[in-house]
């Protein structure tokens, strides 16, 4: 397996993706800001086949309704894929969405493939041996925690932790820099990875979401976890928090966990 | 004067944002937060010589340091110029900044032409005869206020006014759909006036952030106004208020009204 025959594919099948805003069917899964567009689901479609034929007997694990490949056995490689992340920007002609493929061996991610078919940008990585965009060699900034900019949500799909999120990104904003929320997970964490922004925040993301810009973001030297500061298992949902730096991660860590602590049962 | 000049003129000085993030000398104006850059200083001084030798006489109004034209006259067309709206991100690798020209008679915008040089995207209007994305016409969207996106920010210059903000964003994305943060007032406003986003708020603007884009914004169906709901002078700082309809502005003003009184001494 090699991580430019996975680009590659995931370049061809994001052909899928260009089309006119009007010819994109839009259909809402839990409200209107949960939705899935005719895109999504071909592109998924495509990759499924495409990835299968490559590596036949994997397993898939995808944002989109989909059965496991029941032929997988317990041994093969885990593709985790979301057809499109950032559907909502997708179905109203914003760039920052993208196609997110990572290929799992042995419960971790050994190479990732997140790509921007609006603004023609391929982040990948491949564990231990680094990440580019396009190609070329990608660095976090070094930038210090009051020069950093976080890139952040608000638990749109449920708005009731949106509170909690608030008080983070309040505490964040006001020792930081700025703030920004370009509304696609997958796209930020690279944005980070490419020294573009500083600080990452989400309450909840699920596997397909991060999967794959999570090992972006740490081959290009980043630092990424849950919300209590612990080891991401890519295949889980999860809260993440992400910085260019071991010290800037360790000082978002500090905020969530006072902001979380009056909501903790514990 | 044609619409068409000014794009051309817009173009071709946009060449001079194009090169690599290492080579851009940044300086700080008044922190982290408010930068300018080699580029910046140079499309401006470029602008100013080409809009010049275009209508010689006319009065400028730039955001980085400028004198007035001595030679203009009192009834000589006024320029109001970003050189790059969103510097913060255009230093940092982002998509998100514009050069920001509006062309102004009797303190009425007659032209506008807000041009993103990393996505080649050229937003232009005239008044009374509609706006354009590079050559197509655009209009807002008719999206519900619940269905809505809110563009927003918590005022990154004077920190002191975020809780304002965040009491403002809080209650609007609760009764909407989602919030962005792109990071430049000038491309957010043309978004909006795409149909891509359908709300708007910044606590307090300078001229050249908004208005050639507050045209761009009202030629394509789209409704601004201060933090009152009164008409903007584009030669004034302001906040906006702006929305893809009458009825979702005055949404947007009822939430914005009933969160600034507790700050209002009057």
């Amino acid at each position: 397996m090699e991580l430019q025959q996975i680009i590659d594919i995931v370049r061809d099948v994001s052909r899928l993706t260009d089309c006119r805003l009007y010819d994109i069917k839009v259909t809402e899964k839990d409200g209107p800001a949960n939705i899935v567009t005719s895109a999504d689901l071909a592109v998924q479609q495509a990759l499924i086949a495409r990835l299968s034929s490559l590596f036949p007997g994997s397993h898939f694990l995808c944002e989109e309704e989909h059965l496991d490949n029941p032929e997988a056995n317990d041994d093969a490689p885990l593709w985790i894929i979301d057809p499109i992340d950032g559907t909502a920007n997708y179905a109203r002609g914003i760039h920052d969405c993208a196609i997110s493929v990572a290929y799992c061996v042995g419960g971790q991610v050994e190479m990732g493939v997140v790509y921007l078919p609006r603004t023609n940008e391929c982040f990948s990585a491949q564990r231990g041996r680094g990440a580019w965009l396009n190609g070329e060699a990608i660095h976090v900034s070094d930038r210090s925690f009051k020069e950093s900019i976080l890139c952040t949500a608000m638990c749109v799909y449920h708005k009731e932790n949106a509170p909690i999120c608030a008080g983070i990104i309040m505490e964040t904003y006001l020792q930081a820099n700025d703030f920004r929320r370009f509304g696609a997970a997958a796209p930020e964490l690279c944005y980070l990875a490419a020294g573009r922004v500083e600080l990452y925040f989400e309450y909840m993301l699920s596997p397909w979401d991060y999967a794959a810009a999570q090992l972006v973001l740490t081959e290009a030297g980043g630092v990424a976890s849950d919300l209590e500061g612990l080891a991401l298992n890519p295949a889980r949902p999860s809260g993440i928090l992400a910085a260019n730096n071991a010290e800037n991660h360790a000082r978002l860590a500090e905020i969530t966990a006072k902001n979380l602590k009056p909501y903790s049962r514990y």
